[in-house]
């Protein structure tokens, strides 16, 4: 086992270390990490940091792309800036960079500064990212606190700028932060090589700059400092761009430079930003535009052909080898830019089947509890404070506490809808349990509800029903009609290969299975003809069944977790990224249960007739989850409802036999 | 997590605790064991203590059966019992025990000592073992010493016994060993509860004893110093050992009581037993004895008979869990009674893939690489400083270095075989390579050599092929006759029973799963060719192919094991217990190769062409393994390689073509 190679030069070790900061002993932590035992999921992109995964892209001839946010103004802002994270990184991008606003409070807690969405980025969306950082007008202390939070956040890649100074009257100062080369080498001297770090190249000339020259002198001493990676800033026409490359080549900076897309989207957006670059907007493209600048959607479309054209030119000159693009927080142009270049790739094939946080303690994660299925970023969330990840097996020492998750209104798990269009879907005046019954049906069979409302959401899916459960959409509607309430479900599968497009996850080549799996609320009159039912499903079916004081009552181990979805890889040990496990049961059961009144019964006035449905339902129905271990058989879950059905038919029919014919 | 429930009467935990001894602290070690999380296999006949299992099996009205046996005085009679408790071993006793004999240094590192072989039994044989000890004439020191290695070997249980004293004039000794009860409370204080702890009774009373009721009550104070089952002397009619239990019950002795089988096997060792245990043989037994004394086989039948009935008398009494065997280190007889009782099953169901080893520091181990696969032992004393067993995952943190195995005629890995019994399968006289293929073949076919010996076994298998194995006789021995010289292999299975009764393992109800592997030496030239083959099989082959200087050739990942056999059982996470590691398999590659010198080369005379030969192999072939990642489908490796045969025949009529053709 060796310590990962040093690709950086590494004059930036010559600086003298600061004693102060307790962060100083990043590099070892880092090279601690890099030597870690290797784990059966290995996927090195997912252990690998961003410079690594450039270059083997890179090496590969593998064009690739990143986005560039900036931080929003208002909280719902944020909501949706988070749900564009989760939609604009399904297309695949290497890494999405968030800049950073010195006015707006960019490295407090609130859920709007550069630092928290950033983190919100790398934790809850899994997405490789990039943190900005200004050093202007700011002192070594500061910025070493920002640097440690983020380290502490699971940041690993700061894009190292000088920002804008305050005022006009800016002059330097001795030993302060003067250029982003000040902050490179501050953060290789304070926290050695934990950090990836970029910096900006200006294709013209930083307008500041005696020269275009002296500026990419500039550039190289940034280079030189520490940096791993360029982004420049926007250019209209790529022969600025394979200049600007041939010119840093030729005073030997050797590391990538990432060209900086920006698809014209209109023309208000175009002047502004040239205004603030001090960049000229060549005649050619003004010629275009000015005709029809007030035709905003002319306008875009424009801009996409004119970036698709400059981008294709950029590839094929053979000196790009990703693209950086300025998103300004929108998501249609340059989504469009992507497709159109072939580079935006949704692809099917997922390392595990739930989505993988990029925190770098997480690195080895490799089993969740499948109770979470569909709020992963609660039971992110619950379990950021661990020090450990499971990786490989699932047991009790891998299962620390969970933490509370007290405040139902936590920022990161908010419904993205309103309450108006919560009401709308989940009945604004319910009547009965039937109605309940009712609401699960429709949101089952993604059918719009009594009232005409299609049901897109419930309390424990804020999603639509993901494909997979898709295929069980009949049976699933059959039970919720009958007030078997299903909030979790998988099929079984016995071996499809790892690259099926609706239940493969993996490395090629291998093979995934399941077992099948089936959560649900229902009452307890259920809950007593469910467990005679059972009896006769011994041991082939594992269930766990619990209502919310925690009476509990099941047929498996009370420590051991059930392996329900697993996959084998070439060349590698099992992947059992999925479990039912009874200990983390018990956590989710109050999450499960809380959500009834959180998220549902709280719409409703107090002591109204509505309320008090959810309430009653919260009250007295159980929990169960239920699992079918023959995953070569055909599923019998659905035969053990139906029984379970029949049982309660038959006793119904008997107690409604009259008397006299008794 | 809770401590052990304590069952035995803690009267014992009042004595004073000796402060010299390092062992004391043992019962906190044993409660730290018992509290440790759940593993994947969880059998609770893993990992319960003695006692439970035999509670256990009484409470579910299960009999079951145990054996006894007295150390051997030759090394090769050593040799035998080890392959005798393999034997014995496979018809399921509960435990075996092994007596303590004062005058052959029972203590001792000597192969035939008492400590040595009940090591053996439990380290390399898996059998759960009670050590006998006897304390008289001996120092608490001494016995302390005895104990603590005891322990230190693996040993979980011991059969406290006064012993014969030395002499005639033995005396009571204040503060000294002078009963059972001493070495009981001796145990109890220095080890706490860690042992187990058996005593003897004796149905008819102690010869020493006062008298019956007397030694009733010195039984009573074995118990209440804290012994935990008594197992008795031997006896002839059931009756006798019947009332000695409901007497034993009478005075509130509620432990388990084993009745001591003893199948009479001839007229001699009858006389001396009854002559050392000064009992007498009832005259209907005598009647029928006398007549056919000099009649072996005639006196055996009736034993068997004998004894089946009395224990069938015993089975039906009800007071009765299981029988303890005196087996006189003879097989016939007791596994003929136990035959007829029923008792003697082999089970084909095994809890893991491999034999597990009873050691209590590997109860958690669940994974070995598949290279050892016939040479269990050698994996096992290589491994055995080891402080942490693998336990559902084999990473490099669970390989620490491979013990050196240094001194190849190591005792528990000696061939059974005699040199001169190896030089008749292996051949007086080689030839050329093509008669080393020949052995292979004989060995594969399980077919006489061209001297008409039957290859049973080869230096990397000491035993006839397994059944799995056989499963792919034809193929080995196709390629074996060309120089594919196999030492390991195995079918691949895509989901059979775990109940299957060839390749299933593991509980009830579950699937087994295997990649198909196969190992072999081959020539250089053969490597050249087949490493050109297997370009067409990638990614579906792994492979690694290594000489005897360690030159490596592999397309799989340098640190990440490859799963080859695992299961999926009810309510369990994965089981994987046997990979393909690159790590362990540089050290089972020297072991590999020196067996060609250590157990064949040196059979012939130094510089002989026979052992030039086998020296050539062994400086020139190359060990190669692969793996067919593609379980689902037919095993690939057979056409792997067809294909490279046929490569080297295309290549060879080429070579022979003659030019003026050309």
């Amino acid at each position: 086992m060796v310590n990962q190679v040093q690709t950086v030069d590494d004059t930036w070790r010559r600086c003298s270390k600061s004693d102060s900061s307790g962060a100083s002993n990043s590099g070892g932590e880092s090279s601690k990490e890099s030597s870690r035992s290797s784990t059966p999921v290995l996927d090195t992109d997912r252990t690998d940091r961003l410079r690594d995964k450039m270059r083997r892209r890179t090496e590969s001839g593998d064009h690739w792309f990143s986005l560039e946010f900036f931080p929003p103004r208002t909280a719902s802002g944020a909501v949706n800036l988070i749900s564009r994270f989760d939609r604009m990184g399904s297309g695949g991008p290497l890494f999405i960079d968030v800049t950073w606003h010195p006015a707006g409070d960019p490295g407090s807690d609130k859920e709007t500064s550069s630092m928290m969405i950033a983190s919100t980025a790398v934790n809850y969306c899994g997405l490789e990212s990039v943190l900005h950082l200004t050093c202007c007008n700011q002192t070594k202390e500061k910025i070493t606190g920002y640097l440690s939070k983020a380290k502490r956040l699971g940041l690993k890649n700061i894009m190292a700028l000088r920002g804008d100074p305050i005022g006009t009257d800016w002059e330097e100062e001795e030993g302060g932060f003067n250029y982003a080369t000040d902050l490179v080498k501050h953060i290789r001297c304070e926290f050695d090589d934990y950090f990836d770090i970029c910096v900006a190249g200006y294709p013209t000339g930083h307008p500041e700059a005696q020269s275009y020259d002296e500026d990419l002198k500039h550039l190289k001493e940034k280079v030189d400092a520490g940096a791993d990676f360029i982004i420049t800033q926007l250019f209209f026409r790529a022969d600025t761009f394979l200049k600007f490359v041939r010119d840093c080549r030729a005073i030997g900076i050797t590391c990538p430079i990432l060209p900086g897309i920006f698809p014209i989207q209109g023309y208000q957006s175009l002047r502004q930003l040239v205004k603030l670059s001090k960049l000229e907007v060549p005649e050619e493209i003004m010629r275009v535009i000015e005709p029809i600048k007030e035709n905003d959607a002319a306008i875009r479309n424009y801009g996409i052909e004119h970036a698709v054209g400059m981008c294709r030119m950029l590839l094929e000159s053979g000196e790009v080898p990703g693209l950086h693009f300025y998103t300004l927080n929108r998501e249609v142009a340059t989504m469009e830019v992507l497709r159109q270049l072939g580079l935006w790739i949704e692809d099917p094939r997922r390392p595990l089947p739930w989505a993988v946080s990029a925190h770098p303690k997480r690195k080895v994660e490799d089993v969740r509890p499948i109770f979470w299925a569909s709020r992963p970023k609660s039971y992110i969330y619950r379990t950021q404070d661990w020090d450990d990840f499971p990786n490989g097996r699932w047991g009790n020492s891998s299962s620390p506490a969970f933490g509370e998750l007290n405040d139902y209104y936590l920022f990161y798990l908010k419904s993205k809808s309103s309450k108006d269009a919560l009401l709308k879907m989940w009945g604004e005046e319910l009547t009965s349990e039937k109605s309940v019954y009712e609401v699960f049906t429709s949101y089952i069979m993604a059918e719009p509800n009594q009232a005409g409302h299609k049901v897109m959401c419930l309390p424990w899916n804020d999603e639509p029903l993901a494909p997979e459960t898709n295929l069980l959409k009949d049976e699933l509607a059959k039970v919720n009609r009958r007030g078997v309430l299903t909030i979790n479900s998988q099929p079984s599968i016995n071996g499809k290969p790892s690259s099926d497009s609706i239940v493969g996850w993996g490395p090629p080549g291998g093979y995934v299975f399941q077992k099948a799996y089936l959560e649900f609320f229902t009452s307890s009159e259920n809950v007593t003809a469910l467990l005679q039912v059972l009896k006769k499903y011994e041991p082939r079916v594992n269930y766990h069944i619990v209502n919310v004081q925690g009476q509990n009552t099941t047929n498996a181990h009370d420590m051991q977790p059930n392996a329900v979805t697993w996959g084998i890889f070439p060349g590698r040990e099992i992947v059992q990224p999925t479990v039912v496990d009874p200990v983390s049961f018990m956590y989710w059961k109050d999450e499960a249960f809380a959500l009834w009144i959180e998220q549902w019964a709280k719409l409703y006035e107090d002591e109204s007739p509505s309320r008090m449905i959810i309430k009653y339902i919260h009250d007295n129905y159980f929990l169960v989850n239920l699992v079918d271990n023959d995953f070569p058989l055909d599923n019998c879950l659905w035969q053990v409802i139906d029984d379970m059905f029949e049982l309660l038919d038959s006793f119904y029919q008997y107690a409604n036999t009259p008397t006299a014919l008794m």
